[in-house]
C-alpha cells in the first residue's frame, strides 16, 4: 500500500531519524558540508542505519540524499580527493534504501532539500533543474513517493514540489521553520497553503526545532489550511534536541551547534510525550530528524502501539516504560521499572558549571542582518561574508 | 606486535567504546540484563559497531562478551524464547572481532566480567569455572590478549586474573570503582597491588564513573603500585557521562540510570580533555566504556595525534577542533571553526526545569544496606530483595 | 515642586522600594495578610526604612498604607489581639512618611490598593467608600499626591482613580499586571487608556513581574495611549525578583512565593540595567516594589546619575560599578573593580540540585479556574475555596 | 546570667547576624573597606539592626566593631574626609549595643577581628597592641564577654585570645575557615586545640562558608578537642549564602563576591535545617554572619523553639513553616501552608542563562600564590600586588 492509501485509511505512519547527525557520530559524514557521499564510500554503514530504523518501527525509509543536489555536492562535498558524481550518490542511496525496505514492510521516499543555487539567487529555472536531476534518479529507481524537506523559504519549497509533482507520485513537503514562519516572514499557515496549492498531499515541518515547538508549528499549519478550506495530511520530523531558547533560525544559531548539543538530547520518554502530542493534534506521519537515533523512533512506535495494535521488532529488546529493569541486580534500580518514575524524572545534566539556556547567535541577535535577509538581498554568500566582517 | 610490546615501547594504545549502551540505542541489547546475545542474533550490527570503532582509531577490539558467562546468560539472558548457549555467544563474538580486526591494525582482546555466581556467594572454584569456560573459547579462537573488566570486588577480579593467566597470554584488569575503592572497602591502590600480584600486566578502571573521576582513580592506583614498588601499565575506560554527583557505586545509583542519562553525555571536546589528562598522568591504554560512541574514540585519537604522529581514518570526516565549520553557509557558524570556541563553551542543557545534579539512590543513601553489603552477607539476590522490601 | 511639575519639566523621579517584603524580613509584617499595622506597632522600623530609601535616592515616599483599607484590615489584619483601627494605621503612616520626607527633598504619596470588597463582588458604591475612607486621612494629613497601586482589575483601579480625583491632587495609577493584561483580559494598552480617561496623570505597573517584563508592559501601555491620542507620564515599580517563568498572575503563582524567592533576587547590576531600559523607553517615574531593598533604589539613582547630574547620599558608601573593591586586600578581588566585570557576570546559584525555572501553580495551570475567573463568577472567596477543593 | 552560666546549664544561645552585609544593603557600610564608622555617622541605623536581631531572638548582641582596629580604620576606613577615631567608633558601638540589649534579655559581646598589622608581618607585640586598644574600650564600657572572630590564621587568633583573656572576662574565638583549615595549613582540630589552650572557653567558626560546611568544620574542631582531651563550648556563625563550590578561602574567592551573591542567599527553611544540624552535633552557640538578616535569626529561634520552650518576639509576625499562608486569598497559595511543602521545595533561580556553580578565583586557582601565602612571605600587600601583576 502506498503512502496516501495508508494515511487516507487513518493509519499512523512512522518516519525515520536523522542520517547526517547519526552518521557523523559514527564517522561517515562531515559536519559543516553535511553531504551524503557515504552512500558510495561506505554503503554498509548507511545500510545498517536504515536497518536499525526499520527494526525500530519506521514505515518510511528516506533515501540518504540530503544535500545531494549537484550544486551542493560541488560546492561542499568535494573536499575529498576523488570527486563522486551527484548521480552516483543518489543512485546508491536509492539502492540501499530499497534493499532494506524489502527486508520489511516499508516504503522508500526520495528526498530533495534546499539548494545553494536558491540561496545565491539563481533563477527558478536553474533551481528547478537541480531538483529535476535528482528526480530523474528517483524515477529510474522507482521510489514509492517523494519528500521535499528542509526548506527555509517557502518559495523554493514550492518550486521543489512543482518539480516533484511532474512525476505523478505522491509528494510530501516539510519546511525547517518554527512558529515565526519562513525566512522571508511567511507564516506557517501561509506556507502550508502554498505547498498544498503547489501539489503537496502531506505537509509539515522537519529539523531546526525541538518536538514541542515543531508540533506547535504544524498546528499553525493545520489552522492555516482549515482557514483556506484546504486538506492535506500532516507530518512532523523534529530534532531530538531541546531548544526552548532558539530564535527564528532554530538550532543552527545556538552556540552549541553542532558540536556541543549533547546536553540537549531528548530521552526516549521525551519522545514518547512528543508522539502522543503529535497524534493528539492530528499528525499521522510522525518521525524525526537530526538527533533521532533508532531508540527514539522505537519510542514513537511504543507510545502509539495501543493505537496501532503492534510493537516494532526492536521492542523485543526494550520493556514498556522501563519494565525490563525489574531484572536488574540492585533493588533500587528495580524500583525504577515503572511509568510514573520515568514520566516524572527531571534528568540532571551533571554539569553544574553550565547554564540551562543560551542566547542564539546570528539572525537571532543581529537585527540588521535579519532585515537584510528578509529582503533576500543579503542571502548571497558574498553579502553574508561582508556583513559578518563588518560586524566584527 | 602484541599489546605488551606496544606498551613497553611507549606507544599509546587506544581502546574501544561501550557496546551495551551503543547497541541498546541501536535496538540490539536489552537494558537490565545487558547481555550480548546479539553476536548470534544480529552479527551485522555488532560487526558494524566494531568497524566504526576501528575506523575511529581503536587499536584494541574487545570481544562483545560482556556478561556472557554461563551463569549470567542463564540468569538474565534467557528472556528470549529460544535459548542461546554461552559457547555460541562467545564464539560468535570472537569471530566478529577477529574479522574486523583483520580489516585494520587492531588486536583482539577476550573479555570476562563479574559473575552472578560471585554475588550469590558461590565459592572460588565455582566462580573460576565460569571464567574458565569463557577462556576455553578465547583460547580456541586465539585472541591476542585478555581483559578482566567491570569488577566491583577485587577478590573476584583476582580470581579472574588467576584464571586468565593460566592461558599464558597477557592479562589486563580493570575494576568499575572510583576513588573510594571497591565494594568491600579496598582502596584503589590496594586493588591495583592485588591485581598485579595476581598476574595482571595492565591495570586500571572501566565504567561507573566519568572521565575525570576515573583518571583520578587510576592515579591512586599508580600511587599504590609505586608505594609497593610494583610495575604495571595503566589503563582507563570511563563512562562518557558526567557524574560529579554519584556515590561509591557510580552511575548505577543515579536516578537517571539508565534511561535518562542523555543530558550527561560528554561532548567530543570533553573527551579530548580527558585524553590529555590521562596521557599526562602516564596512562597509555586509553579508551572508553558506556556512553562512548565512535566519535568519542576519534576524539581520543585526534587529541593524541601529535604524540602518535597520525590521525585515524574517521578523521577524514572531521576537522580539527571544528575547523570544518569554515565551510558552513552562515557566517556566525563559520566563526565557531576554532579551538578556543569549543574549548571554552559551557553547553546549555535546554532544560530549565531540570537540576544540574542529582542525589544518588541505593548504596549512596541506605547506610544499613551499605553496611550489610560490605559484610557481603546481603549480596545474595534474596537478601537484597528482602532488604528492599523492608525499605518500602 | 509637585510631582507633575517635576515630570512635566522632564525630571527623572525615583520611587521607593517595597515595604511589606522588606519589613517582613525585618520582623514587622506578616506574610499572608501583608497588612501595615507596623505603622502603629513599630513606627521606628517603618521610619528607618523610609530613611534608607530617602538616602538611597527616592524622591517619593509612599505612605505605608498597602492593604490598609478598612475591609482588608478587618479581614486579614486582625490576627493580633488588640484591634488597631484603619484610621490609626493610615494616620501614623502619613505622619512617619512626612517626618522623613522633611529630612530631605521628597514628596509624600498617599496610596490605596485593591480591596477584598471588590474581590467579593461588593458594588461600586461600597468599594469606593473604602477608598474614600483612606482618602479622608490623606487629605487631613495633606499628602503631596496620590497613588492607586496594585490592582489586578482595571475596573476597580478606575473606581479608585475616580475617588482619588475628588481630592484635586495629582493621581498616579499602577496595575500589577504583565503583558497579558488584567485578570478580566483587558490589555495593558486598554488599561492605560481607561485609567487616563478616569483622571490619572501618571500610569504604569507595579509588583507581580520582574523589571524586564514590567518595562515591556509599560511599553504596551504607552502604545495604547498613543493609539488613543492620550497623554500621561509613565511609571514602573517592578519586583526585584527574576520571574521569566511566571504566568498571567505573576509571582504569586510561582511555587517559591513567598518564602523561597531568594535565588531570584536581582543584583544591583540587574537593577542598573532595568533603570536604563525604563529610561530609554520614556518612563520617568522609576522605582520598585516587593524585593527592592535600599541598595536597589540606589542602583537606579546611580545608573541615571549622568542624566540627573547628581548622586544620592548613600553613594558615599558605594563605588561606581564596584570600584570600591580597589581597596580590597586580595588582588583578585581588586580585579573585580570594573564595570565590564559586573555587567557580564552570570551569577551562580550555589544550588546544583535546584532547577532554573518553575511551573506556576494556580491560574497558570488550572484552565478551568482561569476561565471561571475571567467570567468573574469564581472570584468570591467561597467559590475559589470550592473550586480548589474539587481540584484536590 | 553570663554567657558561660547559660552554656554550662545547657541552654541554647542564639547569636546575631552579619552587620557589614546588612548595613551595606541599607546604605551605611562600604563594601571593600567594610569598616563600622556607621556607629558614629548613623547610630540610628545600627541601633535599628540590633533591635531587629534582638526581636528575632538573638541572646547576644555583638558590638559593631568589625574591622575597627586602629590600623584597619586608618588603612581602609579613612576614605571619608573627616577622620573618625578608633576609640570613638568602638565606644559608640558599645553604647548602642548596650542600649538595645537592655531593651530585652541579651548579652553584649565586644568583638575583635584580624588586623592588617598581622597580614603585613608586624610582630606579636604590635599586633597585640591593636587588640589591647579595642579591649580598653570594651572594659571601660563593661561588655559582658569578648569574641575574637574572623581570623584566617590561628597564630593571630591565639594572640587575640591571649590579649582578651587579660580582662578576666569569658572569651569566645571563631575562625573564618573551612574543613581544610587555616591559611597556613593548620587543621580545624588543631586550631581549636590552640585556641582553647590560649584561654578560649568557646570555639568555632564564623563567616566564609555556608552553614553546611561550617557545621562540618566545627565537627572537626570538636573531634580535635576530644582527641586532645580538652573541653570547650562550640559556636557557629556561618554565611547565609550557599557556597558548595568555594575553595580554601571561602566565598571571597567566588566570582560573585561581593556584589553578585543574591542567587546564593539561603531561605529561612535552609536556616532551620542548619539550626537543627548544628544542634544535633552539639553546638549550643548558634548564630550567623554575612548574609544573615533578622528573619534568618528568627528561623534559628523557631526551629529550636521546642528545645527552648519559647518563641522570639518577631514570631508574632511569622507562622510556623508557612502556616500564615492559610490566610491568603488564592487557594493554591493557601495550599503552601504546610511544612512538607517548604521543606522539600527546590527553589528555582529564575536565571536560565546562569550556571549553578562557579570556579573560585585567587588562592582557589593560583597554586603558586597559595604556596607563597602558606610560607607567609607573600602576604604583605606589596608582595601580593607584585604577584598579581606578574599573573596578568
Amino acid at each position: 500500500q502506498g503512502i496516501l492509501e495508508r494515511l487516507d485509511a487513518g493509519e499512523i505512519v512512522i518516519g525515520d531519524g536523522g542520517f547526517v547527525f547519526a552518521l557523523e557520530k559514527r564517522g561517515y559524514v562531515k559536519a559543516g558540508p553535511w553531504t551524503p557521499e557515504a552512500t558510495v564510500e561506505h554503503p554498509e554503514a548507511v545500510r545498517q542505519l536504515h536497518r536499525e530504523f526499520l527494526r525500530a518501527g519506521s514505515n518510511v525509509l528516506q533515501t540518504f540524499t540530503f544535500y545531494a543536489s549537484e550544486d551542493k555536492l560541488e560546492n561542499r562535498g568535494n573536499y575529498v580527493a576523488e570527486k563522486i558524481s551527484c548521480n552516483k550518490v543518489n543512485e546508491a542511496a536509492c539502492d540501499i534504501a530499497r534493499e532494506v525496505a524489502n527486508e520489511g514492510d516499508a516504503l522508500v521516499a526520495g528526498g530533495v532539500s534546499q539548494t545553494p543555487s536558491y540561496l545565491s539567487c539563481k533563477d527558478k529555472t536553474e533551481v528547478k533543474a537541480a531538483f529535476r536531476k535528482q528526480l530523474d534518479v528517483f524515477m529510474k529507481k522507482d521510489v514509492d513517493f517523494l519528500i521535499a524537506e528542509y526548506f527555509e523559504h517557502v518559495e523554493e519549497a514550492v518550486w521543489a514540489v512543482e518539480v516533484l509533482k511532474e512525476s505523478g507520485k505522491p509528494v510530501a513537503a516539510t519546511m525547517c521553520i518554527g512558529p515565526e514562519g519562513d525566512m522571508h516572514g511567511v507564516s506557517p499557515g501561509q506556507c502550508a497553503v502554498q505547498l498544498v496549492k503547489a501539489g503537496a498531499s502531506i505537509v509539515g515541518v522537519n529539523c531546526h526545532f525541538d518536538p514541542e515547538t515543531s508540533v506547535e508549528t504544524v498546528r499553525l499549519m493545520k489552522e492555516g489550511l482549515q482557514a483556506a478550506k484546504l486538506k492535506a495530511h500532516l507530518m512532523c520530523q523534529p530534532l531530538a534536541f531541546h531548544t526552548p531558547d532558539c530564535g527564528k533560525q532554530g538550532f543552527i544559531d545556538l552556540p552549541e551547534f553542532p558540536f556541543g548539543l549533547e546536553p540537549r538530547i531528548a530521552t526516549r520518554w521525551d519522545i514518547q510525550k512528543y508522539a502522543r502530542k503529535a497524534y493528539d493534534i492530528g499528525i499521522r506521519f510522525i518521525g524525526g530528524c537530526c538527533g533521532f537515533e533508532p531508540y527514539h523512533i522505537r519510542a514513537i512506535a511504543e507510545e502509539l502501539a495501543p493505537e496501532r495494535g503492534f510493537l516494532p521488532e526492536a521492542s523485543e529488546k526494550h520493556g514498556n516504560w522501563g519494565d525490563n529493569l525489574s531484572m536488574h541486580t540492585k533493588p533500587w534500580v528495580r524500583a525504577r521499572a515503572r511509568k510514573e518514575y520515568w514520566e516524572n524524572l527531571k534528568p540532571a545534566s551533571g554539569r553544574p558549571y553550565c547554564p540551562c539556556m543560551s542566547k542564539p547567535d546570528g539572525w537571532g541577535v543581529t537585527k540588521g542582518a535579519k532585515e537584510l535577509m528578509q529582503q533576500k538581498e543579503a542571502t548571497t554568500e558574498q553579502q553574508l561574508k561582508e556583513l559578518f566582517q563588518k560586524k566584527k
